[in-house]
């Protein structure tokens, strides 16, 4: 059935206030239910041994003392997860990521694993394991693994017909750059770096997977998208789709981290072998190791302008480090470089590069902060070298309605400018700044997803309501679907329960990325909405006697229409619910959806810091996020998600990096040694949203949860270099670089 | 949506075959999850006090020893679960049989309860508990109840306005029952006593509560009807429908014993108090004393007929023993007593009578045994005086399409008359009997219920099928409407996975009883999958560029109709569901149905037994099971239905019966002492099954499950009766009664 999905500007009753979080006593109590948090009788642990290679052929493994071991109940290897990909490579590579075949492919990566009986024989099976390994040369660096000499990641990669690293190249742009430049008074041309980063989710991935010699299974595991889950653990295994029931945990952060398969394919390969449940939990070790961080990125940025600041020409070369197998990240790079603008002359070239570390995944807005910090961080330099405010020459530039964005479309209402007035307003914009202090200012941008989306929606006989989605809740989904369907159905949010449904109650969901969890299921919730008022406004009439046509439904009753009905009173929610077991049962609204038109997200932020010129140690003295909501449904969650955002793109841009020594081993795999932002290391993060509705939702609603962590680490590179005097390059900006910043400065380099 | 609800007569492709059960590994490899097979962190376990005393008032409860003891979380009484049921009396009965307030009903009736760490601490703690309780007279002889100086169990309850135990009298027929009998050539009355029976399920009633302050919980529980269990639960708590979520687990046996709220309240309460999810699972002890048996009656009947077998009149009167709290079990049994004939002048009276033992409740095809054991027993007597052959005397009175009913109704197509010529027919009829050994057969009726049913049907993208059913599955749903989908759809039963979803991811669904299962659920399966095959014609419209009016749905395919459209290779299901992500998204079909024009049940059953004269020790050595399935979806499971009705009756007619102390107090309360038959007490039941097609179901679907109940009390005591000489008017005919009727005879009693 078609559906109008195009924004009508209501007047909203219920959307857009904050009622309490409808998981927040759970959460807060330990109530909650966590991906570890579940357990079956006779429940196994599984433990994966890892290869401490960056790099090896694996000659042999040999399993048998591990086997033999009392309390083991199973082993696996490859062998136990054979190829059924036929030929898909995608795939392939999900399945050899999860299981090493013929070579470990980075320091991390499964080679075995074991179910026993508890952690404790578990752990000595794994060291029973003996595996003859030959070392093989390695390359973590992104730059190094793009030189013709470098170690081959995958040999079955070729570029310019050659065995090579760069797995993709995505080009986007239009117009003639060189021309553009020509026509520039200024032209600044600049290189960076930022180091990989991880989602950092506080809870790791976890699962209980069981599985019969019937092909029927079960498998409750922390994700952002159990229906994916589903799909891609069937096709691994070998399992008809039906017969894989996949129940999403509560989830303790995701970020991008938990759209993908880990070790789920193998906890239910163990489950499997030993006709047993397994409980399979990463170690914080592992999740940094073998879990999907972020990029490394190399880039080059060019970016030509008048005096009076109109840019000519702005072209990008992006290098994405995509760790041992081949993903989506310099495309995405690529599209969003210069996303925030309208330049006639713009071309972005990008590179996903093959390294032996750990297969990289999406974490929150992927790709975009890399390229944002090089081409904002170029911006203000430009603006500095014309002489022109930064965010007046960012407005000057600013894409909006009927612009051609550089990676294709033509932009519908947009909210770049808006956020960039909102700023130049702002009190933030005119606070006075100290000793060694700097302000910054950056943008960011973001695509957001729709997708395939189904919501079923249930009507207790006490007029209470079920409201059945199948987008894991990352982000407060349950809340705002609550007060999606209050809207709707014209009742009290309180009434309404949402319940995140298991893969075998519900029709597929694409999984929580590309922040469209609020977009599509939003959509889906107010298409069953209306089909549950199709219903009652059915009973309403067969109870009058009178034509459905005649029957409205507002706040939250049937409303006989017109003068000849004046007599029959409106017949609530309630009242027909309590009368639905007689007059044809239960009162149901369903809804499958492709949720297309999602629209685009920009944000600006404002950042203060200062700068220990003793210590090269930056401290965040005052942080403002203005960001283009579309319609902010609950906004405590969408301030929340702007807050997590730059809270996150704060730690990235001052510390967090991965460590990788001379032997492709990773160095720092804890969070002692890998430093995450603690609510001390941060200021109190200020909000501004902006509602510019988009077109193609009812609601006008946007994506939210990922544009925020796009500009933070331009905008911090802009306060600091502002306060120190002195272009920081290479993110993330820690001490020692910030001081090695200011010793060449002060030594003239 | 209307669906036209009847019955086609069509050729079916896969419903009627005999695959595998999908439950059967799992439930023999121990991986199905029954009532106390999940766990919650942090979990406690419940353990309740229970009266000792047959009738009590509780004139204190002291629990402050209790609560001070380690390790105890929450002791609760009734004033943790207060009277929130605005004067609704049988909601008030269900609250107060699950903790007593100011009396103790039955030996066995909960009084207090807690939660603690572990077993031993909740053991210790209940002990800790001190009760003054004052004792009262009792009563627990459904005659004795009755009498005018009986003990008062229920205060409130008045009969010819008086306090009384004889809570309701129903009484059903037509005609003149004395002008009947005036026009007899034989009058038979004789007075027939049952004792108490209990369902005798494996698996005792168990479950874990988890509630929390904010009135969210959840409910995992071993039930016939989880959605019921949810509102009952709800509305005794005080809690939102929609805000109670109940998971049904695997069931090991309901017979109507799960169709009830046992000491569900009384774990969400104690975990309500205590803030951790309680465990709380019944002893054996527990189930016998204090969840619901059948009842014990006591029933005259008199029976009227010319010579020439046309019977006259016929009348009932049934007392009905409801134990502490009334139930319509009376009316049934006044209703279904005559049902399987067609007599002119016909009446039954019954008494539901109140007694100090445990509420009684649903106990598959409830009060039809006893009544059918004192009518099929004296059709007998009468069949024998007037020297006709039982069956033929059956047949001649038998029920028939347009026969009023002696509850009401009047019959379409029935099937009382064919199971009575299978019988005769049957080789069984004509096998040789040796010495002891006698022959017995019996008919036996049941209603069928319909209700509210909800099914939802959701296709992965490999073209398997979930399919999503509300009710739980007792006998075989899950394959019963795998087949059913599997029919509609045109595709292999294998590519279905059925699932019973929980109360938060589908519509309200009446509890399984009623032997509406297959009837209501298959009803809404099948409405479910032509709304999907609906969405697939669509989809194939859309491809092809035709009309959807020019789309068929045969053999799990689209084909596009006509000559015009003959270039157009049919469109597989398979394909379909491969492109619905680009083509529209998810396809799913719903249903939501009240399911009316239940069949009624008709069936004959043939007995061989030898009774040892020394010991009076019965030996069933043959059993014939004849009954009308209106279709056979899964013959196999309708057999296992046919048979374990059948082996239930044998039971309860040879063994099975609750002794009562003078005290009140039960002293059987074990399977040592309360014997049900073991594999080794059975012959190998035989069943025939006829396919006479209820015409209000689209497949002609009749409940299957109950009625094989009904017959063997009477069928086992018609074949004792023949084999010993003397009459067995008391129901278990347990060696000790059949050696005392043996020796009466042989004295000339």
């Amino acid at each position: 059935m078609a559906h109008d999905t195009s924004f009508t500007n209501q007047e909203f009753k219920v959307v857009g206030s904050r009622p309490p979080r409808p998981d927040g006593l759970d959460k807060v109590t330990g109530r909650a239910l966590f991906g570890a948090d579940t357990f079956a009788p006779g429940q196994l642990v599984g433990r994966i041994l890892r290869s401490p290679h960056a790099h090896a052929k694996i000659r042999k493994i040999d399993t048998s003392r591990a086997e033999k071991l009392k309390g083991v109940k199973a082993v696996i290897t490859s062998r136990d997860l054979p190829d059924l990909t036929n030929g898909n490579r995608g795939n392939f590579d999900i399945l050899e990521n999860c299981m090493a075949r013929d070579r470990a492919l980075y320091d991390g990566h499964a080679v075995a694993a074991v179910a026993a009986i508890d952690e404790q024989t578990a752990r000595k099976a794994l060291k029973l394991i003996k595996i003859d390994y030959k070392i093989l040369p390695h390359v973590t660096d992104v730059d190094k693994a793009m030189a013709a000499d470098a170690p081959i990641v995958q040999p079955h990669i070729r570029h310019d017909d050659k065995p090579s690293n760069i797995a993709n190249v995505s080009e986007f742009g239009h117009g003639d750059v060189d021309a553009g430049f020509d026509q520039a008074d200024v032209v600044i041309e600049k290189s960076y770096l930022t180091e990989q980063a991880h989602q950092g989710y506080i809870e790791p991935h976890a699962c209980l997977a069981s599985v019969g010699p019937d092909g029927q299974g079960e498998l409750w595991v922390t994700t952002q998208g159990h229906f994916t889950f589903r799909n891609v653990c069937a096709s691994l295994l070998g399992m008809d789709i039906a017969k894989l029931k996949v129940t999403s945990s509560e989830i303790g952060g995701g970020f991008g981290g938990k759209t993908h398969v880990w070790m789920e394919p193998v906890a239910l390969a163990l489950s499997r072998k030993a006709n047993r449940p397994v409980k399979l939990v990463m170690t914080r070790d592992e999740v940094f190791k073998a879990s999907g961080p972020t990029c490394s990125t190399s880039i080059d940025v060019k970016i030509g302008a008048k005096k009076d600041g109109t840019v000519t020409a702005a072209s990008a070369t992006l290098r994405y480090q995509d760790g041992a197998y081949p993903g989506p990240w310099g495309m995405l790079g690529a599209m969003t470089s210069w996303a925030c603008y309208d330049f006639e002359n713009v071309k972005s070239v990008a590179y996903d590069v093959l390294v032996n570390r750990p297969k990289v995944t999406a974490y929150r807005a992927p790709s975009a902060p890399m390229a944002a910090f090089a081409v904002e961080s170029t911006m203000d330099l430009l603006a500095k070298e014309i002489g022109m405010d930064p965010v007046e020459f960012r407005i000057k530039n600013a894409a909006k309605e009927g612009t051609r964005a550089s990676y294709g479309p033509t932009y519908g209402p947009i909210g770049i400018g808006p956020t960039l007035e909102a700023v130049k307003k702002h009190p933030h914009m005119k606070a006075k700044l100290g000793k060694n202090q700097g302000r910054g200012m950056a943008c960011g941008f973001w695509f957001n997803f729709g997708g395939q989306t189904c919501t079923d929606l249930n009507i207790g006989v006490d007029g209470t309501v079920n409201l059945t989605i199948g987008t894991v809740d990352v982000g407060g989904s349950r809340a705002s679907m609550s007060l999606i369907a209050a809207e709707e159905l014209g009742i009290p949010y309180e009434r309404i329960k949402c319940n995140v449904a298991d893969t075998a109650s519900l029709g597929h969901n694409d999984t929580t990325v590309g922040s469209r969890g609020t977009f599509s299921s939003g959509m889906a919730t107010i298409f069953a909405a209306r089909d549950a008022i199709d219903e009652m406004k059915e009973r309403a009439a067969k109870a009058w006697e009178i034509e459905v046509e005649d029957v409205e439904w507002r706040d939250g009753c049937a409303h006989a229409k017109g003068v000849a009905h004046s007599n029959l009173a409106p017949m609530s929610l309630k009242e027909i619910a309590a009368a639905s077991p007689t007059t044809g049962g239960p009162i149901a609204g369903h809804n499958e959806v492709v949720a297309d038109g999602a629209g685009v997200s920009f944000a600006s932020h404002i950042c203060d810091v200062e700068v220990d010129p003793e210590t090269g140690f930056t401290k965040v003295l005052r942080y403002t996020v203005v960001q283009d909501a579309g319609k902010a449904i609950h906004p405590d969650y969408v301030e929340g998600q702007f807050q997590g955002g730059a809270a996150q793109g704060i730690g990235w841009a001052l510390n967090e990096e991965y460590v990788y020594g001379e032997d492709g081993r990773l160095q720092n795999a804890s969070f002692l040694d890998y430093r995450i932002p603690v609510c001390s290391d941060l200021p109190y993060i200020d909000t501004v949203i902006l509602e510019i509705p988009n077109p193609n939702h009812p609601y006008g609603i946007r994506g939210v949860g990922e544009t925020s962590i796009v500009p933070p680490l331009a905008a911090i590179g802009n306060a600091v270099s502002n306060a120190v005097g002195v272009r920081l390059n290479h993110v993330p900006m820690s001490p020692p670089r910030i001081l090695k910043a200011i010793k060449e400065k002060q030594a003239g380099l």
